[in-house]
């Protein structure tokens, strides 16, 4: 079987102007500038999680990027509905990234003219990207989903889920990827704004049991099970539309979190923790592209 | 990041007496001896399946493989029940293999004394490996799942679920898989006996959509959407007990499949089916092995 795109990985770091084939997944709630700062100057490709913020908020964040770093930076949004039309957007022309969970979605992207696709497998962490289905059976694993997205697509394709290492970059890349997103490992790094149970929780066994779960925010999202997973969910029919569920439990949380307690909160990870290392983020992204 | 387990391939190679760390993966009701032979032939460790023999077709099955190749070969069974001590099985002294779908149950079968480990990620196809928790939740991706078994035990550990040509083969070794284990791609050689619904669903985009599902035999187990599934399953709370739910099904699924038609059979499929080939199993396995 031959290798059917060489050289996708320098077509990847031409096209976003990176060094390294690594881009540090947006995991919102969890990080700000300092993260996405860190790992694009250390040659990645930081990004900026903008699902809870505010335009002001947003604006300063980016502010705070280009401050810090003269490398590209990617900045993320949850599209649930087709945006409108907005002319000073669009004069950004941008670089559009966006998850796709299966083939119909990486073909559906790219017939969209979507840049470059992220496959995200089933392994990885926080909200799931699916948008043509609800069906969570149709979506698999990253070892199942990465050939089929690359067979399907001819932009480059980006895997997701489970990478944790140098070794996991090394295998992505080996599967055919033409780069990697990671999250789950950034989440101990000092420039990360990850809580302190929530720390706590990715450097405990716990960590191992993982569930996508629609019961934290109305929406599935793979997250550490604690009490409120394990008692009301993982999937339930009955919680309030995303994002509501996040404020029906605030108040609990708020409460649980106080007392050192994370019953009650989005612990959000992969499946693969293993990963996590208490460095700056430029030394493990130094580290994550060690096999390349 | 080092490397922890260096040479661990050639010490799995070593162990089983085999030139390819590569294991055709048993698979139940469309395979026998041939497929065994051949792959064992090849190079690799191929498998007998036993769960639906009873034991004087099993003895014939060996005497088959036995008869047309000397190389090292695999006998596999579904063991539910703690075994009772048996001194004619005992005098074989086997190697045993067995799988693992969490850390935990690979710790347990290293404590008990299995030789070789392996690691069934969720994307695997056919009956699930589970044996400590029913809890599907606690079953990850191979992304994830392979390189959390290979920190906490110290034997061999084969990668299963998703490795579906010789890419797949290399991204596993590279994230330190001792061998591969390898099933879905082996379902249209013409060694196997797989129905010709299976293998139609096999060659068509139905094979992309698959579930985790007991309607079918009544233990989980993965296999392509058909209609059963898709109206009473995936999973099920009120299907009779592994295995009778198999034979509830059977006058249905029998009437079917004579007229062509695979809604009611049990179309066994690994989330990646894009490696299967309609080429002679010892082809296969080299092609397998082409990046090792």
């Amino acid at each position: 079987l031959p290798d059917l795109k060489p050289h996708r990985r320098s077509a990847l770091c031409d096209r976003l102007g990176i060094e390294l084939p690594i881009i540090q997944a947006p995991m919102a709630g969890v990080q700000g500038s300092a993260l996405a700062v860190a790992v694009s100057n250390a040659g990645g490709l930081g990004s900026l999680p903008c699902a809870l913020l505010m335009p002001d908020a947003i604006r300063g964040d980016i502010s705070a990027i280009t401050a810090h770093t003269s490398q590209p930076y990617n900045v993320n949004f949850f599209c649930h509905t087709a945006p409108v039309a907005d002319a000073g957007r669009e004069a950004w022309r941008p670089i559009i990234i966006s998850s796709a969970t299966t083939v119909d979605e990486a073909r559906w992207l790219e017939a969209h003219g979507v840049d470059v696709i992220v496959a995200q497998g089933l392994e990885a962490g926080g909200h799931r990207g699916h948008f043509l289905s609800d069906d969570l059976t149709l979506q698999a694993g990253t070892f199942a989903l990465l050939p089929q997205i690359l067979r399907a697509v001819r932009v480059p394709v980006v895997a997701a889920g489970g990478i944790a290492d140098a070794a996991g970059v090394a295998a992505a890349m080996a599967l055919g990827a033409d780069g990697v997103q990671i999250g789950t490992s950034y989440l101990l790094c000092p420039e990360a704004t990850t809580s302190a149970v929530h720390r706590a929780a990715l450097k405990s066994e716990s960590a191992r049991h993982t569930a996508v779960t629609n019961v934290l925010t109305g929406r599935p999202a793979r997250g550490i099970v604690n009490r409120l997973i394990a008692s009301v969910g993982p999937m339930s029919a009955t919680v309030p539309p995303f994002p509501l569920a996040a404020a029906a439990v605030g108040p609990l949380r708020a409460k649980a979190e106080g007392q050192g307690n994370g019953d009650y909160s989005s612990l959000w990870s992969g499946q693969n923790a293993s990963g996590c290392r208490e460095v700056p983020a430029a030394d493990l992204t130094r580290q994550l592209a060690e096999r390349l």
